[in-house]
Protein backbone atom coordinates (compact mmCIF):
# COMPACT_ATOMS: atom_id res chain seq x y z
CA UNK A 1 0.00 0.00 0.00
CA UNK A 2 1.46 3.62 -0.43
CA UNK A 3 1.18 6.18 1.42
CA UNK A 4 -0.02 8.41 -1.66
CA UNK A 5 -3.05 6.24 -2.53
CA UNK A 6 -3.59 5.76 1.51
CA UNK A 7 -3.88 9.19 2.00
CA UNK A 8 -5.82 10.28 -1.11
CA UNK A 9 -8.89 7.83 -0.94
CA UNK A 10 -9.16 6.80 2.98
CA UNK A 11 -12.92 7.22 3.20
CA UNK A 12 -14.53 9.41 6.07
CA UNK A 13 -16.10 6.91 8.15
CA UNK A 14 -18.65 8.34 11.22
CA UNK A 15 -20.84 6.17 13.32
CA UNK A 16 -19.94 3.27 10.95
CA UNK A 17 -21.27 4.87 7.99
CA UNK A 18 -18.72 6.06 5.05
CA UNK A 19 -19.55 9.51 4.77
CA UNK A 20 -17.39 9.87 1.47
CA UNK A 21 -19.88 7.58 -0.11
CA UNK A 22 -23.08 9.00 1.35
CA UNK A 23 -21.79 12.68 0.27
CA UNK A 24 -21.24 11.08 -3.37
CA UNK A 25 -24.36 9.43 -3.19
CA UNK A 26 -26.19 12.98 -2.56
CA UNK A 27 -24.15 14.41 -5.42
CA UNK A 28 -25.74 11.80 -7.75
CA UNK A 29 -29.05 11.95 -6.76
CA UNK A 30 -28.88 15.82 -7.30
CA UNK A 31 -27.11 14.88 -10.84
CA UNK A 32 -30.13 12.42 -11.47
CA UNK A 33 -33.24 11.93 -9.51
CA UNK A 34 -33.86 8.67 -11.01
CA UNK A 35 -30.80 6.86 -8.88
CA UNK A 36 -33.32 8.13 -6.28
CA UNK A 37 -36.15 5.79 -6.76
CA UNK A 38 -35.68 2.44 -5.19
CA UNK A 39 -38.52 -0.53 -5.27
CA UNK A 40 -38.49 -2.80 -2.34
CA UNK A 41 -40.41 -6.59 -2.80
CA UNK A 42 -40.95 -9.45 -0.63
CA UNK A 43 -43.31 -12.79 -1.60
CA UNK A 44 -45.13 -14.34 1.10
CA UNK A 45 -46.59 -17.94 0.75
CA UNK A 46 -49.01 -19.46 3.80
CA UNK A 47 -48.44 -22.27 5.22
CA UNK A 48 -51.22 -22.98 7.23
CA UNK A 49 -52.83 -20.79 10.54
CA UNK A 50 -51.18 -18.67 11.98
CA UNK A 51 -47.88 -18.93 9.94
CA UNK A 52 -46.45 -18.23 6.74
CA UNK A 53 -42.93 -17.31 5.41
CA UNK A 54 -41.95 -14.25 3.36
CA UNK A 55 -38.73 -14.13 1.01
CA UNK A 56 -37.31 -11.18 0.22
CA UNK A 57 -34.49 -10.86 -2.56
CA UNK A 58 -34.58 -8.51 -5.73
CA UNK A 59 -34.99 -4.56 -5.02
CA UNK A 60 -34.67 -2.12 -7.93
CA UNK A 61 -32.44 1.38 -6.89
CA UNK A 62 -29.88 3.06 -8.27
CA UNK A 63 -30.62 2.66 -12.04
CA UNK A 64 -30.52 -1.49 -11.74
CA UNK A 65 -31.70 -4.48 -9.86
CA UNK A 66 -29.84 -5.04 -6.50
CA UNK A 67 -29.26 -8.23 -4.40
CA UNK A 68 -29.15 -10.14 -8.22
CA UNK A 69 -26.72 -12.76 -6.54
CA UNK A 70 -29.74 -15.46 -5.41
CA UNK A 71 -29.09 -14.26 -1.80
CA UNK A 72 -32.45 -14.53 -0.12
CA UNK A 73 -34.38 -13.67 3.48
CA UNK A 74 -36.34 -16.20 4.56
CA UNK A 75 -38.78 -14.95 7.91
CA UNK A 76 -42.16 -16.42 8.94
CA UNK A 77 -44.83 -14.35 11.14
CA UNK A 78 -46.78 -16.45 13.28
CA UNK A 79 -49.12 -15.63 16.57
CA UNK A 80 -48.98 -16.77 20.32
CA UNK A 81 -51.25 -19.10 21.74
CA UNK A 82 -53.45 -16.59 23.01
CA UNK A 83 -54.36 -15.50 19.43
CA UNK A 84 -54.52 -19.14 18.35
CA UNK A 85 -51.18 -19.68 17.14
CA UNK A 86 -47.87 -21.59 17.97
CA UNK A 87 -45.68 -18.69 18.36
CA UNK A 88 -42.98 -20.08 16.33
CA UNK A 89 -42.41 -16.76 14.92
CA UNK A 90 -43.20 -13.16 16.18
CA UNK A 91 -46.66 -11.88 14.69
CA UNK A 92 -46.81 -9.29 11.97
CA UNK A 93 -47.62 -6.28 15.10
CA UNK A 94 -44.19 -7.52 15.94
CA UNK A 95 -42.94 -7.04 13.40
CA UNK A 96 -44.09 -4.23 12.33
CA UNK A 97 -42.60 -2.64 15.70
CA UNK A 98 -38.98 -4.18 14.57
CA UNK A 99 -39.24 -2.55 11.36
CA UNK A 100 -40.22 1.35 12.72
CA UNK A 101 -37.40 0.84 15.39
CA UNK A 102 -34.74 -0.40 13.21
CA UNK A 103 -35.57 2.42 10.95
CA UNK A 104 -34.97 4.86 13.48
CA UNK A 105 -32.19 3.80 14.48
CA UNK A 106 -30.34 3.69 11.69
CA UNK A 107 -31.65 6.96 10.18
CA UNK A 108 -30.45 8.32 13.43
CA UNK A 109 -26.60 6.67 12.83
CA UNK A 110 -27.14 7.87 9.52
CA UNK A 111 -28.34 11.51 9.48
CA UNK A 112 -26.24 12.00 12.58
CA UNK A 113 -22.96 10.73 10.85
CA UNK A 114 -24.00 13.61 7.92
CA UNK A 115 -24.12 16.24 10.28
CA UNK A 116 -20.85 15.19 11.47
CA UNK A 117 -22.38 13.99 14.99
CA UNK A 118 -21.18 11.28 16.81
CA UNK A 119 -22.73 8.36 18.08
CA UNK A 120 -21.79 6.17 20.42
CA UNK A 121 -24.71 3.91 21.64
CA UNK A 122 -28.51 3.75 21.13
CA UNK A 123 -30.52 2.10 22.87
CA UNK A 124 -34.53 2.29 22.63
CA UNK A 125 -37.79 0.68 23.57
CA UNK A 126 -41.07 0.53 21.36
CA UNK A 127 -44.60 -0.24 22.06
CA UNK A 128 -47.85 0.14 20.45
CA UNK A 129 -51.22 -0.82 22.15
CA UNK A 130 -53.79 -2.61 20.05
CA UNK A 131 -57.23 -3.23 20.87
CA UNK A 132 -58.89 -6.60 19.30
CA UNK A 133 -62.29 -5.82 18.92
CA UNK A 134 -61.53 -3.89 15.86
CA UNK A 135 -59.81 -7.11 14.09
CA UNK A 136 -62.61 -9.32 15.56
CA UNK A 137 -65.31 -6.97 14.04
CA UNK A 138 -67.05 -5.98 17.19
CA UNK A 139 -66.68 -2.60 17.15
CA UNK A 140 -66.82 -0.17 14.47
CA UNK A 141 -65.52 2.55 16.53
CA UNK A 142 -62.60 0.87 17.47
CA UNK A 143 -59.42 0.60 14.40
CA UNK A 144 -58.10 -2.84 13.53
CA UNK A 145 -54.66 -1.43 13.78
CA UNK A 146 -52.12 -0.04 16.29
CA UNK A 147 -54.01 3.21 18.12
CA UNK A 148 -51.13 4.83 19.56
CA UNK A 149 -47.22 3.93 19.09
CA UNK A 150 -44.80 5.00 21.46
CA UNK A 151 -40.43 5.34 21.20
CA UNK A 152 -38.11 5.42 23.82
CA UNK A 153 -34.90 6.03 22.82
CA UNK A 154 -31.38 6.67 24.73
CA UNK A 155 -28.30 7.77 22.66
CA UNK A 156 -24.96 8.30 23.92
CA UNK A 157 -23.96 11.33 22.09
CA UNK A 158 -22.90 15.25 23.21
CA UNK A 159 -25.66 16.40 20.79
CA UNK A 160 -28.75 17.95 22.31
CA UNK A 161 -31.95 15.64 22.74
CA UNK A 162 -34.09 17.84 20.35
CA UNK A 163 -31.39 17.39 17.43
CA UNK A 164 -31.47 13.71 17.43
CA UNK A 165 -35.17 14.08 17.51
CA UNK A 166 -35.10 16.01 14.46
CA UNK A 167 -32.83 13.34 13.05
CA UNK A 168 -35.41 10.61 13.78
CA UNK A 169 -37.77 12.19 11.52
CA UNK A 170 -36.28 11.54 8.48
CA UNK A 171 -36.66 7.90 9.31
CA UNK A 172 -38.76 5.91 5.87
CA UNK A 173 -40.52 3.59 8.30
CA UNK A 174 -41.48 6.44 10.58
CA UNK A 175 -43.24 8.26 7.79
CA UNK A 176 -44.58 5.37 6.51
CA UNK A 177 -46.53 4.12 9.40
CA UNK A 178 -47.08 8.32 11.25
CA UNK A 179 -48.51 9.51 7.61
CA UNK A 180 -49.89 6.74 6.02
CA UNK A 181 -49.54 5.29 2.71
CA UNK A 182 -51.89 4.08 -0.59
CA UNK A 183 -51.95 0.65 -0.17
CA UNK A 184 -53.65 -1.53 -3.13
CA UNK A 185 -54.64 -4.87 -2.90
CA UNK A 186 -55.28 -7.30 -5.81
CA UNK A 187 -57.06 -10.51 -5.07
CA UNK A 188 -56.95 -13.59 -7.61
CA UNK A 189 -58.45 -17.07 -6.88
CA UNK A 190 -58.28 -20.39 -8.65
CA UNK B 1 -60.59 -41.96 24.45
CA UNK B 2 -64.19 -42.86 24.76
CA UNK B 3 -66.33 -41.94 21.97
CA UNK B 4 -68.60 -39.55 24.25
CA UNK B 5 -65.70 -37.28 25.07
CA UNK B 6 -64.33 -37.03 21.83
CA UNK B 7 -67.72 -35.82 20.32
CA UNK B 8 -68.00 -33.61 22.26
CA UNK B 9 -65.00 -31.61 22.94
CA UNK B 10 -63.73 -32.05 18.99
CA UNK B 11 -62.63 -28.65 17.96
CA UNK B 12 -63.57 -27.15 15.15
CA UNK B 13 -60.77 -26.82 13.31
CA UNK B 14 -60.71 -24.81 9.54
CA UNK B 15 -57.70 -23.23 7.41
CA UNK B 16 -55.92 -24.46 10.86
CA UNK B 17 -57.34 -21.94 12.35
CA UNK B 18 -58.96 -23.84 16.19
CA UNK B 19 -62.69 -21.73 15.09
CA UNK B 20 -63.97 -23.10 18.43
CA UNK B 21 -61.38 -21.14 20.52
CA UNK B 22 -61.75 -18.05 18.09
CA UNK B 23 -65.65 -17.87 18.43
CA UNK B 24 -64.86 -18.74 22.07
CA UNK B 25 -62.37 -15.46 21.99
CA UNK B 26 -64.72 -13.40 20.80
CA UNK B 27 -67.86 -14.22 23.33
CA UNK B 28 -65.22 -13.75 26.28
CA UNK B 29 -64.22 -10.11 24.35
CA UNK B 30 -67.83 -9.19 24.01
CA UNK B 31 -68.89 -10.39 27.99
CA UNK B 32 -65.24 -7.80 29.10
CA UNK B 33 -63.60 -6.13 26.57
CA UNK B 34 -60.77 -5.48 28.42
CA UNK B 35 -59.79 -8.71 27.54
CA UNK B 36 -59.15 -7.43 23.84
CA UNK B 37 -56.72 -4.79 25.10
CA UNK B 38 -53.32 -5.44 23.76
CA UNK B 39 -49.84 -4.01 24.20
CA UNK B 40 -46.94 -4.98 21.78
CA UNK B 41 -43.19 -4.69 22.54
CA UNK B 42 -39.74 -4.71 21.26
CA UNK B 43 -36.57 -3.42 22.30
CA UNK B 44 -33.44 -2.37 20.05
CA UNK B 45 -30.15 -1.69 20.16
CA UNK B 46 -27.45 -0.40 17.48
CA UNK B 47 -24.99 -2.81 16.47
CA UNK B 48 -22.98 0.25 14.47
CA UNK B 49 -23.81 1.98 11.14
CA UNK B 50 -26.55 0.02 9.24
CA UNK B 51 -26.60 -2.44 11.77
CA UNK B 52 -29.08 -3.11 14.84
CA UNK B 53 -30.66 -5.74 16.37
CA UNK B 54 -34.55 -5.99 18.01
CA UNK B 55 -35.38 -8.37 20.83
CA UNK B 56 -39.25 -9.40 21.21
CA UNK B 57 -40.56 -10.63 24.16
CA UNK B 58 -43.28 -10.63 26.78
CA UNK B 59 -46.52 -8.52 25.69
CA UNK B 60 -49.53 -8.18 27.40
CA UNK B 61 -53.00 -9.32 25.94
CA UNK B 62 -56.02 -10.99 27.69
CA UNK B 63 -55.58 -9.40 30.58
CA UNK B 64 -52.23 -10.65 31.48
CA UNK B 65 -48.43 -10.79 30.88
CA UNK B 66 -47.67 -13.65 27.89
CA UNK B 67 -45.13 -15.02 26.81
CA UNK B 68 -42.91 -14.85 29.69
CA UNK B 69 -41.66 -18.52 29.72
CA UNK B 70 -38.52 -16.36 28.94
CA UNK B 71 -38.83 -16.74 24.99
CA UNK B 72 -37.68 -14.44 22.77
CA UNK B 73 -37.24 -13.29 19.23
CA UNK B 74 -34.32 -11.67 18.25
CA UNK B 75 -33.69 -9.72 14.57
CA UNK B 76 -31.47 -7.63 12.83
CA UNK B 77 -32.21 -4.43 10.48
CA UNK B 78 -29.71 -4.27 7.34
CA UNK B 79 -29.05 -2.33 4.56
CA UNK B 80 -27.72 -3.50 0.89
CA UNK B 81 -24.00 -2.10 -0.14
CA UNK B 82 -25.91 0.48 -2.55
CA UNK B 83 -27.40 2.20 1.06
CA UNK B 84 -24.11 1.85 2.29
CA UNK B 85 -24.65 -1.17 4.53
CA UNK B 86 -23.50 -4.57 4.20
CA UNK B 87 -27.13 -6.66 3.41
CA UNK B 88 -26.51 -8.67 6.20
CA UNK B 89 -30.29 -8.68 7.18
CA UNK B 90 -33.20 -7.24 5.38
CA UNK B 91 -33.49 -2.99 5.97
CA UNK B 92 -36.22 -1.84 7.92
CA UNK B 93 -38.34 -0.59 4.91
CA UNK B 94 -38.26 -4.51 3.47
CA UNK B 95 -39.36 -5.56 6.73
CA UNK B 96 -42.47 -3.48 6.84
CA UNK B 97 -43.58 -5.59 3.66
CA UNK B 98 -42.92 -8.72 5.87
CA UNK B 99 -45.31 -7.51 8.19
CA UNK B 100 -47.98 -6.17 6.07
CA UNK B 101 -47.80 -9.12 3.67
CA UNK B 102 -47.99 -11.24 6.84
CA UNK B 103 -50.80 -9.72 8.33
CA UNK B 104 -53.16 -9.57 5.48
CA UNK B 105 -52.71 -13.31 4.80
CA UNK B 106 -52.76 -14.17 8.73
CA UNK B 107 -55.86 -11.86 8.68
CA UNK B 108 -57.16 -13.81 5.58
CA UNK B 109 -56.93 -17.16 7.06
CA UNK B 110 -58.58 -16.55 10.87
CA UNK B 111 -61.62 -14.84 8.79
CA UNK B 112 -62.37 -16.78 6.40
CA UNK B 113 -62.09 -19.18 9.06
CA UNK B 114 -64.34 -17.29 11.04
CA UNK B 115 -67.26 -17.75 7.84
CA UNK B 116 -66.41 -21.20 7.18
CA UNK B 117 -64.60 -20.39 3.84
CA UNK B 118 -61.89 -23.11 3.04
CA UNK B 119 -58.50 -21.05 1.69
CA UNK B 120 -56.12 -24.23 0.45
CA UNK B 121 -53.16 -21.90 -0.87
CA UNK B 122 -52.23 -18.08 -0.25
CA UNK B 123 -49.23 -16.75 -2.31
CA UNK B 124 -48.92 -12.99 -2.25
CA UNK B 125 -46.41 -10.46 -3.86
CA UNK B 126 -45.58 -7.37 -2.00
CA UNK B 127 -43.85 -4.08 -3.37
CA UNK B 128 -42.84 -0.55 -2.27
CA UNK B 129 -41.94 2.70 -4.31
CA UNK B 130 -39.32 4.82 -2.45
CA UNK B 131 -38.31 7.85 -3.46
CA UNK B 132 -34.48 8.30 -1.84
CA UNK B 133 -34.37 11.94 -2.26
CA UNK B 134 -37.09 12.02 0.66
CA UNK B 135 -34.58 10.67 2.96
CA UNK B 136 -31.49 12.59 2.13
CA UNK B 137 -33.61 15.82 2.69
CA UNK B 138 -32.76 17.15 -1.22
CA UNK B 139 -36.67 17.29 -1.64
CA UNK B 140 -39.49 18.61 0.24
CA UNK B 141 -42.27 17.55 -2.67
CA UNK B 142 -40.88 13.73 -1.85
CA UNK B 143 -42.08 12.00 0.94
CA UNK B 144 -39.74 10.39 3.11
CA UNK B 145 -41.26 6.60 3.13
CA UNK B 146 -43.17 4.77 0.66
CA UNK B 147 -45.25 6.59 -1.74
CA UNK B 148 -47.24 3.64 -2.75
CA UNK B 149 -47.14 0.00 -1.66
CA UNK B 150 -49.25 -2.57 -3.91
CA UNK B 151 -50.08 -6.29 -3.07
CA UNK B 152 -51.11 -9.06 -5.14
CA UNK B 153 -52.10 -12.38 -3.51
CA UNK B 154 -53.59 -15.39 -5.45
CA UNK B 155 -55.75 -17.36 -3.18
CA UNK B 156 -57.12 -21.19 -3.75
CA UNK B 157 -60.62 -21.38 -2.57
CA UNK B 158 -63.81 -21.49 -3.44
CA UNK B 159 -64.77 -18.18 -2.73
CA UNK B 160 -65.16 -14.88 -4.81
CA UNK B 161 -62.04 -12.53 -4.90
CA UNK B 162 -64.70 -9.26 -3.68
CA UNK B 163 -65.09 -11.47 -0.62
CA UNK B 164 -61.61 -12.38 0.09
CA UNK B 165 -60.41 -8.81 -0.20
CA UNK B 166 -63.18 -7.62 2.21
CA UNK B 167 -61.37 -10.02 4.31
CA UNK B 168 -57.95 -8.46 3.54
CA UNK B 169 -59.66 -5.24 4.89
CA UNK B 170 -59.56 -6.31 8.66
CA UNK B 171 -55.94 -6.59 8.95
CA UNK B 172 -53.98 -4.85 11.42
CA UNK B 173 -51.12 -3.64 9.95
CA UNK B 174 -52.97 -3.25 6.43
CA UNK B 175 -54.94 -0.98 8.79
CA UNK B 176 -51.99 0.71 10.64
CA UNK B 177 -49.88 1.65 7.48
CA UNK B 178 -52.66 2.63 5.25
CA UNK B 179 -54.62 4.91 7.58
CA UNK B 180 -51.47 6.45 9.91
CA UNK B 181 -51.02 5.94 13.63
CA UNK B 182 -49.29 8.49 15.99
CA UNK B 183 -46.20 7.87 16.96
CA UNK B 184 -44.30 9.48 19.57
CA UNK B 185 -40.99 9.47 20.01
CA UNK B 186 -39.14 9.98 22.81
CA UNK B 187 -35.09 11.04 22.61
CA UNK B 188 -32.79 11.05 25.87
CA UNK B 189 -29.07 11.27 25.68
CA UNK B 190 -26.65 11.01 27.78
Amino acid sequence: MSNATSTESEPKIMNGVNVTTLFDTIDAVKGNAAIAKFNFRAANTWIGGDKNRSTIKEFTGALQEQRTNGKSFVFENGEHPVLLGEDKAPNPVEWLLHALIGCLTTTTAYHAASRGIAIDAIDSQIEGDLDLRGFLGLSEDVRKGYSAIRVHMRVKTKAEPATIKSLTAMSPVFDTVSRSVPVTVDVETY
